[in-house]
Parts: structure tokens; sequence; C-alpha cells
């Protein structure tokens, strides 16, 4: 599309911040596809993500939000699901009915157990408010070991978790798991102890499949900018 | 198919507690689908879901399992998911990009915004460690009162929560609301106000909604049975 200054832009546009997870999914998912697209980056100490024209796109105030043409969609799973629908070639959901079923199985799992250990035990530290929920706390991290080794045991011998090829799996699962091998070896709080793995040792076929999809199509265009930046 | 006995039975079986509303949006979801089905009702109490027969289709001893043909399937979403790929007439997750992105976004939010309110404030009084907590088993009451508020905006003048048909959002979303609406009263804990708004008083929109999904095709065989026998 070109506008009236003839200066060509795109259509569809992501809005990010800089290592959200959330938003590191959709960007994923996108590159996976080949999809072009525009990222902005919104700084959320800012205030970037309250203002009058991004509420009017999400009134929640939260990346990702995806435009794309005449359609604005929130939500980091309903972007990626709305992305296979709207853009069918290169599945991200499989083709068949037991590779749909594991990949929308394991996506799933991964959101309602280390997803949820991950916010549980994330939230409060983040918020400092996290005295007199140490114990709680360091339960979600203990939960977060222990289902990080589940989706280790999903590889089974592939490449994938869920099969030879990547799917919605790697682009929801991905940006978490590189969160908390950040994340977690700096949190320095008394009583909590977040006691992540360390993937090349404890998880050497997690730690490979990682490196695989750091050579996926769109995995630099996705990288967090502040990340490389610290690199 | 017919077994050797000549009896007619189904190759499609899903697996419920009475109640449950994970396992209730499979079956709805199955319903307007109008897909046929064998329900099984597991009783938790009698550890059912325990069984190393019932582990072998579902390691974390949940429901929903949905068993379909050669698949098996756990995670209410993902089942959902699963089924629209592949059953695709009488679509759930619409026709359209916008349809697509619609649908998709108002479950994605009815999930991680009033699902985790329900959760948050259910898990501890479910599990008797509520004491503490009060203040933040409220928060997750008075959070979940005004999802329902926002949850009723999105009828908008349509009859059902994303157009003029009902979709994946009914599915998702209906089982929950009857289940707060049900127990919410019940809750007797010092300490703890639920606060549910009456649907029919505070939200007479909302009430006239869970109206016509009580009236749409397989309703009546996903409704939980113990609520029938105790009506």
């Amino acid at each position: 599309m070109i506008n009236e200054e003839g200066t060509i832009f795109m259509a569809r546009t992501l809005y990010f911040i800089s290592g959200s997870p959330f938003a590191w999914r959709a960007m994923l998912a996108l590159g996976l596809k080949g999809l072009e697209y525009r990222a902005v980056e919104l700084h959320g100490s800012k205030g970037d993500t309250q203002t009058p024209e991004y509420l009017a796109l999400n009134p929640r105030g939260k990346v990702p939000v995806l435009v794309d043409g005449g359609v604005t969609i929130y939500e980091s799973l309903a972007i990626v699901a709305y992305l296979e629908h709207t853009y069918p070639e290169t599945p991200l959901f499989g083709t068949t009915p037991p590779e749909a079923a594991r990949i929308w199985q394991r996506v799933m799992e991964a959101e309602g157990y280390l997803g949820v250990a991950l916010a549980g035990a994330a939230r409060p530290i983040f918020n400092q408010a996290f005295v007199g929920k140490e114990d709680e706390i360091n339960q979600h991290f203990a939960d977060a070991a222990q289902e990080i080794a589940a989706v280790t045991g999903w590889l089974d011998g592939n490449d994938f978790m869920a099969g030879d090829k990547p799917s919605a799996v790697e682009a929801m699962l991905y940006p978490s798991l590189a969160m908390i091998a950040r994340v977690g070896p700096s949190i320095k709080v008394p009583g909590i102890n977040p006691n992540i793995p360390d993937y090349a040792t404890d998880f050497p076929l997690l730690a490979a499949w990682m490196k695989r999809v750091e050579a996926l199509p769109g995995f630099d265009a996705a990288y967090p900018p502040h990340w490389r930046a610290a690199a």
C-alpha cells in the first residue's frame, strides 16, 4: 500500500513491548507464517499502552495488539488462531485431525500449567507484594520446573514440540521459556528460591530445541530489541 | 458403528464430571455442531479420574477427555478448537476474518479475565485454604463481577456474544456463568463476600442470553445430571 506521500507502508501492524512474552508469541507466529508486519515498540514506563489511542485498540491496555487491515485483535493466542484462520498457508495447527489435536492440547496445556505457574510466581514479585507469600511463590516455581520437564518430554525424538515441523506450540512456548531462563537467575528476594533449571545442563534436548527455534524464519525480527542491545 | 453383538455404539466419547464447567464446554460445543457422542459420567469422589485407565487418557487426571475415533484429547478449549478443525460444518469460530478475530478474542478474554478471577476465588475456598487470603479472594470476586458486566456488553444488541449466531463464546462462557450463579450464593465463609450479581435483576440482557443458550441444540444433553436431579 502506498500513501499520499508515496511512502510504502504495510497494512499489518503489531504493537509490542520489548521482552513481553505475549507480544513475542504473536511476532513468532507472524514470522513462521511468512507474513510481513510493521512492529511498533511501546514502552510501558512511558505510558504508551495507556493513551486514549492505544486504549481504543485494546481497552485492557496490554500488548500485543494486531491491526491487520480492517481487523483489530488482542490476546496472544487469539491472534495466533486468527492468523491461522485468515492465512491457512504454512499451517501452525496441523493439517490432520491427530495433528490438530496434539498441537491444540499442548498449546492449552502449556498455558494452563506452565503459564499459570509462571504467572503465579511472577505477579507478586513484579508487584512487590511477596511478603508472606514466599511458600506459595516457591511452589509456583517448583511447578514451573516440573512443567519444563514435561514439555521437554513432548519432543520425544522430534525436532519440534508437536512433530517434525514447527507449530503454534513453538510460538506460544519459546518466549516464556526464554524469559524464565533470562529473568529467573536475577531474582534475589529473601525466602524465594526460583530454582530455575539450567536448560543446557538439566534439559539438553530442550536447549537443542531452543537453538532450532532460534534458526526459524522471522525469529530475529521478533527478538526483544533490549535483549539484543544488552547482549 | 455396530459391534459383534449388534449393539449400536458411537466411536465418540466424552468423559465428564457432572457440573464441571470445563467438561460442559466440550459437551455444548459437540451439541452446537450436531455431533453425536456418548457421555461417560465420572465421579471424582470415587476416584474415577485417577484410575490407570483414565490416567492413560489424561495424565492430569481431569475432565473433559474426548476420544474421537483414534484421537484422544483433553483441555476444554483444545477440544473445541479440535472439533472446529475436524468438523468445520456449523462453524463455531466464524467464517470471515473479522468474525474469527472477534470470537477468538472474546474466548481468550473470557478465559484470561473472568476465568482467572473465578479460579483465583474458587481454588482456595475449594481447598479450604482461605484463612488469611480473604482480601485476595474478595478482590477476585469483585473482578469477576466486573468481568460479568464486560461480557454482557459484548451482546451489544445481538442475540449471542459474538453476533447473531451462537459461537464458541457461548460454549466457553455459559457453563462458568451458570456455575457462579448456582454456587456463589451458597458460599458462607467468614470474611468472604462473593457478591455475585443476580443476573435477572442486575444484567437482564445476560439473563435473556442465558435463556437463548438454554434453547440451543444439545443443551439438554449437556446439562449437569445432578443439577437436574436437584431441580
